[in-house]
């Protein structure tokens, strides 16, 4: 980016490689990790999964990574929209930028090639206002990748927007601060233009078709997958509730006496009284289609994508229970670029230093307010709940490796909770579900284990955690194996999972996070967690032999 | 603290330890690495040197310490001031606090005991005009270790003060946000009366006074005490200035062209001719009395202890050459309780986001009263250069482990900088002074650790730096013999110092923070330091041998 050059480099073809495993590579291969994230030497990479491109079932995630500056530790965050299948179709294995514009650029790819333009008018602009300019600018059918406002302002709380199928900005990598690394090249948006282009071809193209139908089937079977197509992910919300294990008043409670208002039923009724809708695919080829259509009291469209992690941590764990604010609070947090997550946690804490009451809309809004206008109390908040405890001296901080923890309890979800304590990527909703057996301590370590191989590889072939809640590397391995004309077992792609967190656990050592750095909060060992009154009380003992594979 | 409930507990006579060393036996033994630092089950510490109450020479240094809200590893912090040499005298081996008081307390010692009374008008006074009061209270003739403005904020740049012979509260227990944890159990002062008490006894009064004596002739034959003396520690300024290691403009240069307005010849000139002093002793029995009483232009005292640190922290590294400005901002910081080190180095990198500009004199004043007033912009930079560059997305940090990097450039003198790289302390000043071969990477780990062993010992000693620069141990071991009735050798002494490292570094493991945080910030490799150039090229590899010992 200092010099605005490009080099385009041939991938070998016998490299089966993709998503975040790419992510983890080239980290590795190319990546200092004693470097500050946001210096002009950091890397800022996007790599499609290794299905990207394909029809295969829900197969679009992308990854977009670097060095976090919000953990300090590598970091994938993944997310769907379209930028992902476009990558993959267009034969992009990777795009990795280092050093730093002197002025603010698009990268523009297409299949001509790939250039560097100013970025001009949308520089400031909020993510729907500026995507829609893009695509006045590029043509319509183009899918982009974008910093809002707050990754220009370097918060570490700032996402990497991508595009839905209707080019709206609603879907983001949104963890680790990957926004401000992105900024920190200078770079603006990454627009990409496949128009024209078919799908990718398989090597085995008929073994290619039978393992996607296969995979289908399979699918089809699940059954929490048509839950996810008519409820959304906010089915989430009332499993979570009956578990009690749904974050509330700031991690306080596992249960929000006010749930049924942002419940799954209550998104339905919205939704569909309103003229929005449920099932939506954010990615082409998405067989759960799990996204809602949110509409305002007025029928204008709000939001899309009010997810199970945003209800949680925006309305149960705020004390809110008025999912029209809380639809507000997610499309404020989409045009700026904010992690809901992160930010729900962080409004969270202020309530232990008397800066907010649990169920205030208005402050609510008010404080995203200041983030937007970049006020130093914004700022603050832009930057997470760890820095927002540390500035406001406060002592109950949610957060693993300096990043907010999502809204499935770990302490009553004990082996979730083992995944956020020892993920390599900070407490992390998509990095190791673990849902049976959730009160007992015993045996979490070996399900989170075989949860975190199982998501890191689906991160690699570019799966929906959605459709692939099981893993299912049964059905996996066929189609990467059609595709790429190799002949993977099920346990060599688990290998590849594998080897991604050795490689990210190296990465974070050499940046000096430890394996001393794996643990809940304290806090969280000691609190009862109403209603279960759990505990998070997996040993560390326990803990230590995580990465013992 | 929850309970009001004070516990005299007996020290065993046979063990000889105190000072650093307590503050480290006690956190291994009783405190929590995995805890908050400002938790209410955190400890906070205060334990007077093996020497203290004696006459011997500069031998009333106090530790305060526990778990360190900048760091998250373990703190110790070392302070002049009387309440050393009182609480030595009232036989007190250690204050631990735990628990937290619901109303702020001021603990009163005496030689009848100890009583907790509620704090009342003193809170949210600043320090001068609190310590006045206290005497008022409690009698002209107390030490008062008390925390200011930004600690009752719980800013984690917040200091414990300790008052000198004339009652000021000039003297700080400053780095690692000790004031915050001393906050965190509700506790706004500690007053200390010794009155009717005599020094201590030895065992053997006649080997100790001979001990002493010794002690003081080979003091007295040292070259750098009479220019202490006679110059203060601004002595070191002219020092770094010649070496080009004095840190300016944000640490971006070795040399401050404009040195000469700061140094030690105008500050003997400024402090003669205005009816201020030099050669003033911070404790009883200090036999190199280095600090300056500082008036400003119209003849007032202004402020005391006007020290190295200070003057390049708010001096030279903040472009600034107004010694009278200096000495005013070293004044507000004893007032609200803020470390100059660690304030110095936050407003040094506001250059970087366009929010501060060298020299600017009404600025840096007006930041530092945002922080009095405890505005957003006030705390983040009250909470230390660390998070100041998270919140403004700045990428040139300096800081190790979270704590700013004092004013003898790490670059230039490369065993200093080992030593800031290593400390289990974080970047310190006063953790391990390396000043021969300064150019060199060679040998700098190997008198990095001689220099950390000794300066370990020596604060577990209570002795000042500052007479006992070059550590000494072949003078201090017989002084601890003839008072404790032991027979140290001054390897027994040394090994003293050696554990004390070993048990910090194992605090700070089980706290998270590994072998792998050891190291200066990656740019202070590769970016050269004028006028010498130099980069900082200890390897790694060496540098993880530090703590094979």
């Amino acid at each position: 980016m200092s010099e605005g050059r490009i080099s385009m480099v041939p991938f070998p073809k016998e490299r089966v490689i993709g998503g975040r495993a790419m992510v983890d590579d080239l980290m590795t291969q190319y990546g200092s990790p004693t470097l500050h994230p946001l210096s002009k030497e950091s890397l800022f990479i996007v790599a499609p999964g290794l299905l990207a491109g394909t029809n295969a079932p829900s197969s679009g995630r992308l990854s977009v990574g670097g060095k976090s500056p919000l953990t300090g530790g590598i970091k994938e965050a993944n997310v769907g929209g379209t930028p992902g299948h476009r990558l993959g179709r267009l034969g992009i294995k990777a795009i990795m930028v280092e050093g730093k514009a002197s002025e603010w650029q698009v990268l523009k790819i297409d299949s001509k090639g790939a250039c560097l333009e100013k970025a001009g008018e949308v520089v400031g602009m909020t993510n729907y206002a500026a995507c829609e300019r893009l695509r006045k600018r590029y043509g319509e059918d183009v899918g982009i990748l974008i910093v809002g406002p707050a990754g220009e302002m370097k918060l570490v709380n700032s996402t990497v927007a991508a595009t839905d199928p209707e080019g709206r900005p609603s879907r983001h990598a949104a963890r680790g601060g990957v926004g401000a690394i992105m900024v920190a090249k200078g770079l603006k948006a990454i627009v990409i233009d496949d128009k024209g282009l078919a799908m990718r071809k398989a090597v085995d193209q008929d073994a290619f078709k039978e393992a996607v139908k296969t995979a289908i089937s399979a699918i089809q079977e699940i059954p929490y997958v048509p839950v996810f197509h008519e409820f959304g992910t906010a089915a989430s919300l009332d499993n979570d509730q009956a578990m009690g294990s749904l974050p509330t008043k700031n991690h306080r409670l596992g249960s929000f006496d006010r749930y049924q208002n942002i419940n799954a039923k209550k998104m339905v009724e919205l939704c569909t009284a309103r003229g929005g809708s449920m099932g939506h695919g954010c990615m082409p080829a998405c067989v759960t289609r799990c996204s809602p259509i949110f509409h305002d009291s007025s029928g204008q469209f709000l939001t899309a994508a009010l997810e199970y992690e945003t209800l949680g941590a925006l309305g149960s764990n705020l004390g809110i229970d008025d999912m029209d604010a809380i639809a507000f609070l997610d499309r404020q947090c989409d045009e700026l670029g904010l992690d809901t997550i992160e930010l729900g946690c962080t409004i969270g804490i202020l309530n232990d230093a008397g800066l907010f009451d649990f169920g205030d809309v208005e402050r609510a809004k008010e404080l995203v307010k200041e983030i937007a206008e970049g006020t130093p109390l914004g700022r603050i908040l832009g930057s997470g709940v760890a820095v927002t405890a540390r500035v406001f001296g406060i002592d109950r901080v949610p957060a693993v490796k300096g990043q907010a923890i999502p809204m499935h309890a770990g302490r009553s979800i004990k082996g979730w909770g083992v995944t956020y304590a020892t993920s390599p990527q900070g407490a992390d909703h998509t990095a190791g579900v673990v849902v049976d057996e959730q009160l007992s301590p015993i045996g979490q370590v070996e399900r989170s284990r075989g949860s975190q191989i199982a998501f890191a590889a689906l991160d690699a072939a570019g799966l929906c955690m959605f459709t692939f809640l099981t893993g299912s590397p049964d059905v996996i391995a066929p189609m990467i194996n059609a595709l790429y004309g190799v002949k993977w077992t099920v346990d060599d792609y688990l290998e590849m999972g594998k080897k991604m967190l050795h490689q990210e656990r190296a990465f974070n050592i050499a940046a000096g996070i430890g394996p001393e750095a794996d643990g809940l909060p304290d806090w969280m060992r000691r609190e009862p967690f109403p209603p279960t009154n759990a505990v998070f009380d997996v040993s560390q003992d326990e803990i230590a032999k995580m990465f013992s594979f």
